[in-house]
């Protein structure tokens, strides 16, 4: 038998020399997101967000029915970004900028885009960081939400010469003005905050109060597959088992937007009516998640806004640090000036929620 | 950083003392059941009654399509009960007088409400007996199932006065004459009992006759955890393992109502006629289930009946009985006077076939 | 109790001297594929085909919407014949003359039939081995896929008389003119290579080319028994470790059809514009599947055909071969004379890619 193999038809993914500021990159496969989706991804999270999960609800106060959840939306457009810009990452290093700008129904297709936006070449000439702004769109070309985030991409040949150094900058958070896009204006008075599992509103948050979110649940190895798959996520480091056994940690890690939405919805305990995520200001995977822990979280209110013309809901600024096989009573955050050995997510994000 | 942890913002349960006869309890999170909820029950259970399976099967004999799986909605209705009337619990006792009322198509949005109808404080007085009714209910308030379960719940304060003791009259079965209600007229001539996997109608059922379901299933971590967070059912010693890691088994507990789902779905080896679960008479948890045992079933027919004025569907009363890792050619329920070991669940019901 | 078992209301599946020379058999349990089986398809095998992916590439290109995987439709019907033509098989011995016939569709509904087309007893006289035209059907009776698969069925009476021996002519490969019945004439103008993943066409592909799937991903029990009974595939190996720690390889054996729809969605690094299965040429399962190992996969184009009146497709024959932790930049296949010890699969079949 005679062998011909052509490399090239196979991705190697992009390394760090061969992004070009500027660069737009139309990432591939577009997916319909359907009530399949949502339901998976329910059996994976166990959300219990009113709007999300009833279409009566969500009609009742002025949706054509349910919108597809946030965060699965945010993780089908992050999946799709990987075969082009991480594949070869060390690190996700942060996000910012982060904005839902349309709702998202079952049946909406979806694709991504990406923009590079920063390159900067790491002092020891092996590795680079790729900042890209991306984005969720519909066919019409119209976007659903979208991001920055960094990451570390190993180049391919370390001599390959380094481009322009670029470092964007970054909103520090995103600003109340530039929410509530993907939240239509809703009917409040009929809104059922019993229902929705607990009567507090806007009003009944205040900045800096913290919120143990009480409940944890313990993640299997064929959860976090699934749902990574669900997204179409390649990343390699959450599937295979044989190369992990020989990497870094001997397993498999789990995809860091799986805490995430393992965050948010245990997040529902003490966050019943804040039933929509409208943007990531930052992020930071603090720690590595393996199979068999238990999540906790806790939440933090770091401020409050109000949207500009909007008297139906308001804005809560959080903090959502969750934790492994470490219940949040103690808030746990820093131990000393180090990161508690348990954290292994540190979000900032804005909700939205009744007033 | 200032930490106020405003607890009352997370739910805590009900204890004993919290509940009321005559209490109403609207619970929390309506849901919009799909046809990407039947996928991922069929997955976890892979039942394969014709009726729920096929659109064309349903329609040829008089349903708009499949409607969705009976224990489903049970579930379903079930799991928002959860996080007001058994977060505390340290049982579930004993169901009686459950019925399904109306078909549930995908589409449908069910949300649960329960009565309190008896309270028996315990002679240690560190618990009691809550007896509600609950039901599954539309959102013009019509039911489309209802059952009564008992649970006993612990005292947040022991010495809290117990409220005045009223154990409800529940009857021993649900009568012939209440059961239908959920399952259309149907056409028998167009019933196809090649399709359906089974020449076997009611005619053919004998009271007294045992059926050895043969086929055993084992159970992963993944799939009840799956399963019962598709539910949003919020039960902790489910999900948990950290938390159960230090409890009475040291690990998870498997909900007591997959337990009924894989029995049903094994049962279709022997009933597959029996379409539609019609009432749940009664039923016990004999021992917890663990990740890793397989499950097997056995049913007796207790009886049958006719229901009046249907000459379409007639009903049988059946014993369901699931062991674990035991298959039941042998019919295992006593060993002596005690129940035998392998015994997972001893379920009274009633399901319609085909005359 | 008196307990009266009538074995005869379970199923034990047919004997080798139980089928009869053109024996028609009806399968149980039609069944309606949804959007939610799609999803869940996706969680398991994450396959990222665009046309599969997105309604509105799909409509780009002339389908209505997205069609249905054509793995998963085999898989379906394939799941239905089990009760009837392989529940007492020792071995699945070979597939051939696999055709896809018309799309399917979510909504659409599916019944298999088959058709006794062998039979051959073994000289043990304790086995024989059946053959089986098996086909996948719409409620109107029209074929929506057909295939041909025989496996050594046991006896159930070593005595019993064997039937006339008849082994049926079966063709080497489906021939490049009975493909394409099910894959819709294309606009490929309208569709965006880009948007699907790869650059590369009919005409880039060149008889004799190996291509390495790269990727690898390992393979939990919850996932293969998801999948599985998500096609009410019964075969008992699958689902019961209590049994199977019994058996001969102490543990429960993988679908053998997990390990090509693995391989399917491994095949898109390289294959990404290989939107259908349009025939399976035949097919060899080498060696067992158990959880916890990596699936690996290569392919090799056989051959390279147009279509009859076709423009906008061709058709490409591959050879893929899936391995288990052993990733295949060295094309595994043989040992000396004998299988590769890695070696899974070894599947010969059709796929359509735009010219």
């Amino acid at each position: 038998m005679s062998l011909t193999k052509i490399a090239s038809k196979t991705a190697a993914g992009n390394f760090f020399e061969d992004f070009r500021l500027g660069q737009i990159i139309d990432h591939a496969t577009p997916r319909t997101i359907t009530v399949g989706d949502a339901a998976v991804y329910q059996g994976i999270f166990g959300s219990r967000f009113a709007v999300q999960s009833s279409d009566a609800f969500a009609q009742a106060i002025g949706y054509p029915h349910s919108p597809v959840d946030d965060l699965l939306v945010f993780h089908i457009v992050f999946g799709k970004t990987v075969p082009d810009i991480s594949l070869n990452a060390i690190a996700n290093l942060g996000y910012a900028a982060g904005r839902w700008l349309a709702p998202v129904y079952p049946g909406d297709t979806i694709s991504a885009r990406s923009e590079v936006i920063g390159l900067k070449e790491n002092s020891s000439r092996k590795t680079g960081i790729v900042y890209v702004r991306s984005a969720g769109c519909k066919p019409d070309g119209s976007k659903v939400m979208e991001y920055v985030r960094w990451v570390m991409v190993r180049k391919r040949d370390e001599a390959a010469p380094a481009p322009a150094e670029h470092v964007p900058q970054l909103p520090e958070a995103v600003p109340a003005s530039a929410l509530g896009d993907a939240g239509l204006r809703i009917n409040v008075a009929a809104y059922d905050f019993t229902l929705a599992g607990s009567p507090c509103r806007f009003a009944d948050y205040a900045a800096g109060e913290s919120i143990d979110h009480v409940d944890g649940v313990t993640v299997e190895e064929a959860e976090h597959a699934l749902a990574t798959r669900l997204y179409q996520n390649t990343a390699r480091v959450h599937f295979n088992q044989y190369a992990e056994s020989k990497g870094r940690f001997g397993r498999r890690l789990i995809y860091g937007g799986h805490v995430i939405s393992l965050a948010r919805a245990l997040s529902f305990n003490g966050l019943a009516n804040a039933f929509h995520v409208a943007a990531i200001n930052g992020g930071r995977h603090v720690s590595p998640l393996f199979a068999g822990a238990t999540v906790f979280a806790w939440s933090q209110v770091l401020a409050k806004a109000e949207l500009p013309g909007r008297d139906d809901v308001g804005a809560l600024r959080l903090r959502t640090v969750a934790t492994k096989d470490h219940p949040c009573a103690d808030f746990p955050l820093k131990s000393g000036s180090a990161d508690h050995p348990a954290v292994l997510l540190d979000l900032d994000y804005w909700v939205l929620i009744p007033r």
